[in-house]
């Protein structure tokens, strides 16, 4: 990241910078040196790398960034040398590497060791990591579903709100989800199995689409995009509704974007709009995982991925998700394994 | 009402009608005939004014109201006449009546007798009936508080928030509430015990106002009011904060108003935003009761009443209301006991 950034991200904000790297760990150091293998590209980081001053709550609870230093992300690669006793070489890890070739990571580091159990280890980063969690607890914690409860779910595509669908779908509900191209649509329905989609770049009236597509009222927002989006779901919502506000990519990229959901449909409807973060449910973490595991092996679920090779393929991916280029989970494999 | 009403209500919107009323009940009707004493006035009535098309939910929900017809309020009246074995002549009963000297209550309309225990008839309309089982409901079921919390509570001195304020400080949290004159700041620190209190109409900057009076943020938020305050309280809130939505009364004289919280917020500190009916929390009813009578008896609670007397003060009560007139919880006594 070459300046902070404040609208929409473009390739050129960024660079890549080389330094030599020492491959041995001093003596007496616990750091572990990795080799980053697949990073996983989020739409949060662009919230890291505003000015404080243009969004202080996202910056400081996302942790800013430094221009001209490493962007550390989720993501999984393998110990080339450690000083750490609970790490080996070739041990391959998960947590907090960096959009890099290799990391130097300080005790005290999110790592974890990671055991593939038979997947492909780009499933760590995303049907399996931190995007996985996050559709998985802010679906069955937050939204608390009940079996043919109407589902509506934004950025359908994404690399959360895909898994939002299946596991909705897989749990009995009716699921509408959407997006932004004719393709994405098709594979929400075809492939993932989504009751319906729809185009919301085809819409001119996001409050009669929804009429349209829930005619008896959407009970579950599975909300990552904010705006106007929120503002026609809160309008169409049943008694009771539930609104899980994942991310907000209209506000990302436009911090004077804003949603103004209609007070009145709250009360009235009784509707709760909740924010939240995957890692407050990390106690459903391993119910999480066999649960996905269990999908992923008897075909249930799919793992929908765009992998982009090379580091230097980062910034256009980044830059890519707010243009919605990606389909599915963004990830770049910087490594070979 | 003679007409429907669409923005802030007049007091030459409404009339009084008067005609001749037989106060014996036909022979087989369950009709009880009860002379009305104290009737509520609520803010919320406004929404069954208006035309349908100006607010459909809240117009669908609260129940239209007919130009020319009776209003149907909650109240508490005597009663002259019944055909209903559950009522006899001279009962007195809670439930809902009309604004108006008698009112007809066919089968099936929700009446209760009335234990008074002891308390002023008027009680029944306020502090121990709907406005209190809101305050109750929506301060214990909906903000779960914990003692200590930082409660801040938006028309403090009207009929729901003076309640929730009283009931947080009796809780163990601290309480700051906002109202639209000096008089009435005076009289939550002075007369409620409230922690602090300030008068919005002197705060050129909402947001700044709540820094200063939650220099360590707000838990809960007791919106009456949505719009800026809502937005304002969003902004200052703490991680896990939430917001219970009572009434949104700057939207209740001006549907193009809304309140707009950074979602960034709602997402990064997990904030909760939740509209509540009273209807909702009749399981707490009982709590409710003993709870508030036992406060009262032992003068830690006050109840906060604002009479009008006379019929014909029911059109000026009302309007009265969204003037920001009323201090605590407005009633007019329409017949004497």
């Amino acid at each position: 990241m070459k300046h902070h950034i404040d609208g929409s991200p473009l390739e050129s904000d960024f660079e890549i910078k080389m330094e030599t790297l020492s491959l041995s760990v001093e003596p007496g150091s616990k750091d572990v040196i990795v080799k980053n293998l697949y990073v996983s590209i989020d739409p949060y980081q662009l919230n890291r790398m505003k000015t404080y001053s243009s969004s202080q709550t996202a910056v400081s609870f996302s942790g800013s960034l430094t221009p001209g230093l490493a962007i550390d992300t989720y993501g999984v690669g393998r110990v080339l040398t450690s000083g750490n006793p609970n790490f080996e070489k070739d041990d391959l890890v998960v947590g907090l590497i960096s959009w890099g070739e290799y990391s130097i990571l300080k005790e005290g580091v999110i790592l974890n060791k990671l055991d593939p159990m038979g997947f492909p280890l780009s499933h760590h980063v995303g049907v399996l990591g931190f995007s996985g969690l996050t559709a998985y607890g802010g679906f069955f914690n937050v939204c608390k579903p009940k079996k043919g409860e109407k589902v509506f779910v934004s950025a359908a595509s994404g690399s959360v709100g895909n898994l939002v669908g299946q596991y909705a779908k897989l749990f009995g509900c009716y699921v509408v989800g959407c997006a932004g191209s004719r393709k994405k649509v098709d594979m929400l329905k075809d492939k993932l199995g989504f009751d319906d989609a729809f185009n919301y770049r085809e819409e001119t009236d996001l409050n009669s689409a929804l009429k349209r597509y829930f005619p008896d009222g959407i009970d579950i927002y599975f909300d990552n995009v904010g705006a106007e989006m929120l503002e026609a779901a809160v309008s169409n919502m049943n008694t009771f509704g539930r609104v899980a506000v994942c991310g907000v990519i209209s506000e990302y990229t436009d911090s004077g974007k804003r949603a103004a959901p209609h007070m009145l449909d709250v009360v009235y409807k009784r509707i709760t709009i909740q924010g939240f973060l995957a890692a407050d449910h990390m106690a459903v973490y391993a119910d999480f995982i066999t649960t996905t595991t269990d999908h992923l092996r008897t075909g249930k679920m799919q793992a929908l991925e765009d992998v982009s090779i090379g580091l230097e393929s980062v910034p256009s991916a980044f830059a890519g998700l707010f243009r919605g280029d990606n389909v599915g989970k963004k990830i770049v494999q910087v490594g070979e394994e």
